[in-house]
């Protein structure tokens, strides 16, 4: 198959997912890095600010200038939830398809990027994760709440993490309660002596998080019913385990048009 | 709906998953007991056997003699490996549905008790597990096995019991097997400086059977690859969680023909 | 040894726990039976209550009657924390020493009545807990601190349990606190988008509450540390697994003047 | 309290331990790194070896020259069992307390260094292990096992590992095997369907070793008794996780004399 390369820009290049990023695209022949924007790092060699040889495209820090003039086809975007709206739109205003790795989006941004993507005629998507064991854990997780509707949701993240839950438990409770019966868990009388140790309320059932350091990401759904147990958990180690699911998406999100929420939506 | 009352006789009806299932078939009107077989605890009433009220069913020892006098339409068989197969049998021959929760079943034993079923025109279930959440468990580890081809099997069951690994392992292996891609695991030069203690290899990936007082029946199947690791565990507490299956098999098995092979059939 | 037979009293006998504490005492050769106290099943045997043989003592619903009329040597306690504080003191106006099951006593009342059973001559215990792995637990736990001040307690109840975090938990909490070193963890700037999912802040670490069917009475403490996590868990699947810790507190507190807090002052 | 600064030289910088302490003490302001001996990269500054700014120290290639220039308090030795015992025997000449991180040490040379610490009145310590988790979980599972004689052990390792079970499970059989009461676990007649599922037998419990891709290091030791079941894990991640062991060692063999074998002597 004579398979055009695809050209890929890279925001947030200088953050941990942004340098996994411009790696897995340097390193992979089908694709080619256009641009590379990040604020604190102008002037450097993408290449070179992750451990690799020169790869001839400097840093820059104004996203719509490196839109303009390297015309990229995707646009894989690890900044933050401040910036992931703006972004989106900037992306599709010049029919760059946007892969979003960040959370911030609300129903209504999603709906209207979605509306954009079409508009223009070109694919996007929205993942909070990326990670094929990730998607399993959730699909997995949906499908036995509706035969066990009693859940609650653990996870785990390193103590530097800022947002609480994170955006996979967010996904994964999403999930589930399109699919579970409405039930409001727990002793109607039941009261904390801590605030705060039942944890998070989301449409019943309850969302912890716990930050540790040497927490990479992991999150177990647990199921309880008289009797029994049942456990789905995924322990990610390494942020690299990532890029094969970020490949995936740069090369599916070239065949289809709207915009996509959910990488599972990618897969099988 | 004018639902018929189903006719039921319990073997084993005085070890501990039987003493559970004539508790359940007392405790059901759609249900009634009309034979209770044992070896150990002739001309006593199967209700006191099991700390209920009497019920004016005396406990037998003799199969064949319950089945022909009480005709019942349904056998729960709680017994052993090395009965299951002539229990089945006998059952079949006398046109009583076999609802088996033994082990000890080879391949042919059960294609030829499939052909005397729809000899008959009646249904049977062989099933090492009657759990939801277990079976909920086998279903997500096959699924997992694609994606994730790297597994082992840990299971947990009380220190007291005699074969290992357990049928619910087994199964859970059998499963996967139909559906991985061949793979022999680990390194080829691998040694073991005390032997067994890299588990119990089937079709290339390994079994281990821990057994501990204080566990009622526990598995974990793990699956790892480069940066992660996915988990599905199921623990059961009590017998007694194990009887909204039974009451479902002893339901659903006057509603086909023919030997069906594990409960997760039964389910959608 | 010529060992003098213990005389004891049981609260809340006709709880869960109540119902475990009458069956141990009328099956242990050492001690007597003298008065069980409940509201709800006044004029019932308490061999009866329980499904054993009647044992000739009535459950009788007014504590203080009781205790003056059966001259008790121990009153073993699990009635409600509302109740705690009184019946422990009633207990020690009568000389009889208390062993205390509930929560729901300050470090004042425990001060208090130290000073009360000192005064009357008398031993007493106050403990969330009577599981010697439970007590390994949070023993193990506290020593651990002191090397990973990084950590979070995650316990697991049955869903109507009504009080979060549990006593073990906050029992764990206290211990740990003694001799880990001041640490606030996580980021500064961490911010919840779902109020609750970061638990219960206690000294500067957090508390996870997860309510769920089935679960009986489960804790693990997580320490993580860069590129490494300990995890302590203690599993409890059966009331009836505390009996043992209750028996060796009733004769341990004949031996002793003053209230202890906590069961693991008595081992080791 | 006015702590006097540790001289920290190490030898071995330019190995992947190595260069990892060579950091933990850049990192450390209680902490001097005041040489960094490496056959290979004389002439780089030691900060710049590791990655981080220039700390103004050179590498060098001769140990004793730079004992004898530094003047260190302390030598961290990450090199090979070749040089283990010359090396250890040359710091001990400099009255520089040593820390080797090696094997390569019969018991006779340890008998011999532990007099020659005491001589010039220092402290020493040979130890293969410096993971504080793992130390802890030996330490927990060998206090446990006295009040819980039923156990098995499951450890995990990366798929290519070619021994089973791992060092550490060995180490872990061994400390148990001390305290514990003699007991042959399980049935008596147990049998294994598929062989060597029932792990290995070390003194009448049961080792288990599981190797899939994406796992470091991990174990597990379970305690099974009526009721309840406690766990003890520890999870390694990465390498960088043994460095507060060796920060802790570094400044505990300050305080004492003598030669001291192994890790977990030094934390209670």
């Amino acid at each position: 198959m004579n398979q055009k390369i695809i050209k890929v820009a890279v925001a947030g290049a200088s953050g941990r997912m942004g340098r996994e990023v411009v790696k897995m695209v340097l390193g992979d022949p089908e694709l080619e890095l256009v641009a590379a924007v990040a604020r604190t790092v102008p002037n450097t060699d993408a290449g070179r600010l992750v451990g690799m040889d020169a790869c001839g495209v400097n840093v820059t820090n104004d996203l719509e200038l490196a839109l303009v003039e390297s015309k990229p086809d995707v646009l894989v975007d690890f900044t933050t939830p401040q910036s992931a709206v703006v972004n989106t739109r900037l992306a599709i205003r010049h029919r760059v398809r946007p892969i979003m790795g960040t959370t911030g989006f609300t129903p209504e941004d999603i709906a209207e990027l979605d509306k954009q993507c079409k508009a223009e005629g070109i694919g996007g998507l929205i993942a909070p994760n990326f990670s094929i064991g990730a998607i399993l854990m959730m699909k997995f997780a949906a499908q036995a709440s509706k035969y066990f509707p009693h859940l609650e949701i653990i996870e785990y993240h390193g103590d530097q993490k800022l947002d609480a839950p994170s955006g996979t438990a967010v996904k994964t409770a999403e999930l589930i309660a399109e699919v579970r019966e409405e039930l409001r868990q727990g002793n109607p009388n039941e009261h904390e002596t801590i605030e705060g140790s039942r944890g998070g309320l989301y449409q019943g059932f309850r969302i912890h998080s716990v930050r540790l350091p040497g927490v990479f990401a992991q999150q177990e759904v647990i199921f309880g019913a008289f009797g029994q147990t049942l456990k789905i958990r995924h322990d990610s180690y390494d942020r690299a385990g990532y890029m094969p699911g970020v490949n995936t998406a740069v090369k599916k999100v070239m065949g289809y048009t709207g915009m996509i929420y959910g990488f599972e939506h990618l897969i099988d």
